[in-house]
């Protein structure tokens, strides 16, 4: 190392090493042992031995080491208390070729350095997004397109903004296989605003038909009763929505069924769903995209991104045109589907960042392989937790029926509450994030979306054995 | 330079030099000429002579220069056609010291390279935001707070994100100076969303008034219908909107008068807002923060963030308690202001990302000297392009009555439509983008809004003055 000319310690690197300078990245692997070296490769760094990924436009503190990362052909690491290197003199630059390899080696070999991770994200909503599409987004936030401009200060009615809206657009078409006869749309005021403007459009008869799944599921069907009555076609309330319901009775004159594909406080989920004699609305807010459904089936899917599709801001509606046709006329602007259909979703200004996002998440579900090849890992990495539960002799015990079992949000109960209080905690500290239940229920949850990857759910089933074998 | 140990460009830099990569960044300052040196400096890139900022996480390349800048002591700069680069070797990396300043200098004197620019935004919403504003959202944007998470990634109950949204209404609140008993919330939809809030919580008496200053008043208007009678307390439509009225008249049983504080097609904006004797709400989706009012002389201001405050998909809301507690009662969950107010805008989960960005730019206006000094300094921007409009000998035709005319949205007409749309395609040529009229009316349009620097405007001054000298 002494060989290579170091470049000294600026003040201003100086400074922020002594000061509390937010580091701004963790190593998306699993493994916090840094006994690699980093090589650029890809617009990425990846740590060799760790076969994790991170990038990063800025220094990096983590009590041991100092780095300074770019998507460039050098990375600047200081081991604080490498012996090699003077006190004053932290910083040093490796070139990355033979020569610094070499060196980076020398550095790292036989030492064990904790470096940071990426969080383990388990948060319900908003949830994790893949990393990739992060860093696409981060890479081109000054300058969208070659435009000169972020995506976000370009005006809604440009051709760089139309390409990507009808991208987007074309993209959840071919994912999701929906036909011609569907439309698309965009609207801000996530599901909540949905329970509304569904009941708004569509509540034209008598009765309008709600499946009682849940929490959301009764709140869409409060805002039912200003556009006519509301009645539960079926109900899970007496086992405490731990299941989905098979049986399902209507009055006559129903406007529509409303149901929750996945009830995300309860870990429940349609495996399959029931055919009805009524037009079937679907809140599928955290479970499309997750799995093959066919939109055939349904009148009107709504599903606010924030759980599989990008970040909180945009629902997207999918919704048969012939259906759309039947909607109430006099209602105001912004409650009309209308106004959204006939407008291209543009009627005013879309909210074009999370359009953006999910753009870039559809993106990254066509490269996994497509909606088949995410349900399959879905399957596969939910499955890694509720082993853990099923196999745990009752020391965790999960709350949906087996056969209602979400893949999204896995709900699961310990002895008491202050033992699940204390599994929260003890997973917080260990970097699991979003593991303790909703606020209105309790109990532990972790949502395994779309962009959570299998390692972290590996690593939160290691965790809760470990957890229940020191408590045994 | 050959004194110096070059890193030998790796395939994938070269790679990247052959293809169409776009560059990352464009310089900030108005100079399109590259002939100083670049040097690292509190976290951002600043080109000596010209006086602009920059930085980027990603290689650049501009048809004659590679540049690979980080947040770091050095800047790796690539002179494609200097002859002291042998033609396979196209990176050098320069450190910043004494000896690496006179490298670069060696390499740019005498030269005259063209870079990139960041684009002139005239956009009328989506619009320009600040440079600080994108570059820290950017390089935070894997990482916010040291949680490993983006901040869209976030639970918006957890604490992070808590402390984020408080701090959001608490600078809004020192910088509009609000008085307390003003409620301050997030709402998704935009502006037209408001329309229908404002007149569905507050239309409860026989009439409602709005001074219909254009489009979007009339548009406002045409949302009341649904809860009484709606009437024009004054109009400027007899002469196409170019002044902003000064009489008005009431009926007797007015629930509120509806205002549009500036008005983006034509260009005008109250100077002082007049007072009524009826409550008073006011859209100031397109001046809000541009200078500074009383909060106290409004009941209701609603203002869609993608003006002056970030990006499209929040409106901020601040509204008088004792208003807030004249609203209807009986309307769904999502039209009720009282959801919003009292669930501190957290009903449902809120548009992180927005609002994020609202603190961002917050900070900024704070950093800037507060609305004060924005204020000032919008008016300057201003004055030197209606200076070159006045001094035309009316080549430019303004549009809004000099007594009317606003510092936002600066609105004038060439001779005929033709040459508009010349002036527009040259102007875009040049690199103004969206100096367009609105669709609905043509002509063109300056959009000066908060973060518009005063660079650019000198640099559409004078594009106007030339335009006009190779036309006489």
């Amino acid at each position: 190392m002494k060989e290579k000319q170091p470049a000294k310690l600026s003040e201003s690197c100086r400074s922020m090493q002594d000061s509390s300078e937010a580091p701004l990245f963790r190593s998306e692997a699993a493994n916090d042992e840094f006994d690699g070296f980093a090589r650029y490769s890809e617009r990425k760094l990846a740590f060799g031995k760790l076969g994790g990924t991170a990038s990063s436009s800025r220094p990096m503190w983590d009590g041991s080491f100092f780095y300074l990362c770019c998507c460039a052909e050098a990375i600047w690491v200081v081991p604080r208390e490498e012996k090699l290197v003077p006190k004053d003199l932290l910083l040093y630059i490796f070139l990355i070729n033979d020569e610094a390899d070499d060196a980076l080696s020398r550095v790292s070999k036989g030492r064990k350095r904790t470096i940071m991770k990426r969080a383990y994200n388990f948060n319900a909503g908003p949830s994790c997004m893949p990393l990739e599409v992060l860093q696409e987004a981060q890479a081109e936030f000054l300058n969208y397109a070659d435009t000169g401009m972020s995506i976000i200060e370009m005006s809604h009615r440009s051709a760089d903004y139309a390409a990507m809206h009808a991208e987007t657009k074309a993209l959840l078409r071919e994912l999701m296989d929906i036909p011609e006869d569907y439309e698309i749309l965009f609207i801000q005021g996530g599901g909540s605003t949905q329970f509304l403007m569904t009941a708004a459009n569509f509540h034209t008869k008598k009765y309008a038909a709600y499946v009682n799944t849940g929490v959301w599921a009764k709140k869409a069907m409060a805002e039912a009763k200003f556009f006519g009555e509301a009645y539960e076609a079926a109900s899970s309330a007496d086992k405490n929505h731990s299941y989905i319901p098979t049986e399902f009775s209507f009055k006559p004159d129903t406007s529509y069924v409303h149901i929750t594909a996945n009830n995300t406080i309860y870990g429940t989920e349609y495996k399959s769903f029931p055919k009805f004699d009524v037009p079937v609305i679907c809140d599928m807010s955290s479970d499309i995209l997750s799995r093959k459904v066919n939109v055939a089936d349904f009148d009107l899917i709504y599903a606010g991104a924030q759980k599989n599709l990008g970040p909180a801001g945009v629902v997207i509606v999918i919704a048969k045109k012939r259906f759309l046709a039947t909607a109430r006329q006099e209602l105001p602007t912004m409650l009309k589907y209308s106004t959204f259909a006939d407008n291209d979703s543009l009627y005013n200004t879309p909210p074009v960042f999370a359009i953006y996002m999910v753009n870039k998440t559809l993106h990254w579900i066509k490269k996994q392989g497509g909606v088949e090849a995410i349900a399959k890992n879905n399957e596969a990495k939910a499955k890694v937790i509720y082993d853990v539960i099923d196999n745990s002799n009752g020391f965790y015990k999960g709350h949906a029926e087996k056969g209602s079992r979400s893949l999204m949000n896995i709900t699961f109960n310990l002895a008491t509450p202050e033992m699940e209080k204390d599994f929260v905690a003890k997973g917080k500290a260990a970097g699991f994030v979003g593991i303790g239940g909703h606020r209105l229920v309790g109990g532990c949850r972790a949502s395994t979306y779309n962009a959570v990857p299998m390692e972290a759910c590996v690593a939160l089933a290691e965790f809760m054995k470990e957890y229940q074998k020191s408590h045994e």
